[in-house]
């Protein structure tokens, strides 16, 4: 296992205090229960808090700042926060207007955000996300996987809190995103999971998986490795049947590599996405290219498509200072 | 060779192109020959020009905007631009007060960047990095290589240009900042050129390169794979040796990954590394973990130190609007 570690045990805690360290100014860490939080709490406005396993940094503690998320609560790798987590840090940010907890559709986080809900003693509610189209169901959940539309999900409805939208709006406006959005992805390799120490599935030299989940769990199925002409075409196609756009209809084209993909190709794909996309008459108007949503040191990438009108055109637009996002 | 590529042939370009699309309220490309610019050009200031081989994304054209490069020449994969690509950047970016070029020191980048100096009919000078403290003369170079210290001297330069300081001014401060910088990095496993096809070199599943360069040359020496807190050590040694800083010195501290690996060790690399230079009695006051100056796929990370006062301090603090820094 060829990692920058010094125990399975120690990873998660130790680097989420290595990303507080980093942005100190922006980001406080609570040790026991781990999360983390805004140095500068909300006054008056609805809280965003999220989490789920680590191993899908920068998701969730990288988008934790003005414009986003007030808490993440990181679970070993791959694993499910627990409840005493997320209660915790929703009574920590929990700012007069109530909490929406954003969840990726996955059995283990389900479970332990609702065990959270009913604990808490306040005003708070659960928003999903689904927006893998791979699978209808998958060996970690029932239904569509939670993957790299979560951010886009956490980014829009983090500015409309921001900006004194109520409880009510706020979930409203995620389960809309949410419907607008659609993502699948390809791995090249697979990730190890320092618990485990060993590959999560094998791959041969000439293979890729497709529609495979951010945990390594199978996809639609095993391909021979295509140029990236031919990937982004097996991925856009899916999505574009998801999401029914009409020619003419504005789309953000997120771009999102595994962890182990470097920007150069993730770039290529940008470039080529693009390109498909105008041709299919759609107008791309936001783009968002890089690792976001990983799975450890997973070589592969995901596209995802959200179909924008000028109101969540805007939310994106809004200003946002995150570690990980910043604009 | 399992990379997101069409071919080999069209990779730089088109991954060049995917980068401005993703950009264009910044960036803008001119395609022959091959150069990324700021959209929004300088005015009566002095321009950075930079450039080197592809593969390093996101430096160098990452960091074209406003407070940092006016212009970036990809040369193919770990090869230097052409003449003809500086040329035509500078000749683009020129406002008025000159072009500062800021090169890597490898023997290619330097050639490239002296004849186009030569050819170039207007005030320009260039500026060396060789911030790598593994090795005296490398396979690539005589004398110490360029490596991820290099954005640090791009982002202040940058700064100051903004700022107005004159191109002698400009100058001064680069050499200031690159003798107040120092960089060593570990490789995990190699990267694969794509015109070759192969790995750059071997390595086995319990070694390390200690000392690597940015293009899988070797370093110092291999050694067996060690826990994380002891290659913080074996990186933080030479780099307090070569920068011979007192106690309660000001530092920045750059935690780089080689772009195969993920965000979660980089933090936890941050963590250590944090932890023992205040144990050193350094302050550290600036911090940036990320994937930024890379070597392909290749899973590694380096350490950089600036050692700051409180110019450099407030020229890295300057605001910065680039792809892939910004605040």
């Amino acid at each position: 296992m060829k990692k920058f570690i010094n125990s399975p045990d120690d990873l998660v805690q130790d680097s989420a205090a290595g990303l507080v360290m980093a942005h100190a100014d922006l980001l406080a860490l609570n040790e026991a229960p781990l999360f983390v939080y805004r140095r500068t709490p909300k006054q008056g406005r609805v809280a965003l808090v999220s989490g789920g396993g680590s191993g899908h940094e920068p998701l969730h503690t990288g988008y934790v700042g003005h414009g986003m998320l007030d808490a993440a609560c990181p679970g070993q790798v791959f694993t499910a926060p627990t409840p005493d987590q997320i209660v915790a840090a929703a009574q920590r940010v929990e700012a007069g207007q109530g909490v929406l907890m954003v969840v990726k559709n996955y059995a283990g986080d389900c479970a332990s955000f609702q065990v959270a809900s009913d604990m808490l003693e306040m005003e708070c509610t659960t928003l999903l996300v689904n927006d893998d189209v791979a699978v209808e169901h998958s060996t970690r959940t029932p239904g569509r996987r939670g993957v790299a539309g979560t951010l886009i999900v956490e980014k829009m409805v983090g500015a409309a809190a921001e900006a004194g939208a109520n409880l009510y709006e706020c979930k409203s406006l995620g389960t809309r995103v949410n419907a607008n959005t659609a993502s699948m992805g390809v791995a090249l390799t697979s990730c190890t999971v320092p618990e485990a120490g060993a590959a999560t599935f094998d791959i041969e030299a000439c293979e890729m998986e497709v529609g495979v989940g951010i945990h390594g769990e199978p996809g639609r199925h095993r391909s021979r490795l295509m140029p990236a002409d031919d990937i982004v075409a097996l991925l856009l196609e899916p999505l574009l049947k998801d999401l029914s756009l009409a020619a003419g209809r504005s789309v953000l084209l997120h771009v999102n590599g595994f962890g182990g993909t470097p920007l150069i190709e993730l770039h290529l794909l940008n470039r080529i996405a693009t390109q498909r996309l105008r041709d299919a008459g759609l107008q791309v108007k936001r783009w968002l290219v890089g690792n976001h949503t990983t799975s450890l040191e997973m070589a592969g990438a995901s596209l995802t498509l959200t179909a924008l009108d000028d109101e969540l055109l805007s939310l994106w637009d809004a200003p946002v200072t995150t570690p990980s996002l910043r604009w």
